[in-house]
């Protein structure tokens, strides 16, 4: 399955739990498009987030993020890993 | 030790071959800062880099890249990951 990096600006001032329930938000529905998000880190000074995935497509993990109440445009998927 | 995500632009086309060259040449001298580069993924359509690493600060993150050639000044430190 594919592997995807999503990137999200503006978490500024997020907690530890804040992240986790946005995390799990996107776990409750995830399987609905065959996507998993694996792993997400905070950097709340920046406030941004980055999400692992795996899933189908691209457009699934937007949808599933989107849906979750946190869309993002920024989705890359990760052809070479080392 | 903290941890930390960089993000290189402009990798459009790299092979895996060439992310694993670029990776050992960080690995080659992390040391001298004592950072530690876990992993890199590639998206080789968009030219998108993602490291994940840890080390003492930013600025040693940064200086063992831009000394392996490959400088970047996006660099977050994670404090929360699920």
């Amino acid at each position: 399955m594919p592997k995807f990096m999503d990137v999200h600006d503006g978490f500024v001032g997020v907690t530890a739990e804040q992240l986790k329930d946005a995390h799990d938000a996107d776990l409750a529905i995830e399987r609905d498009e065959e996507v998993h998000f694996e792993r997400a880190w905070l950097d709340p000074v920046a406030g941004k987030v980055f999400c692992l995935a795996t899933g189908p497509s691209k457009e699934a993990v937007m949808r599933i993020h989107a849906r979750a109440g946190h869309p993002t445009p920024d989705v890359f998927e990760l052809t070479v890993e080392v």
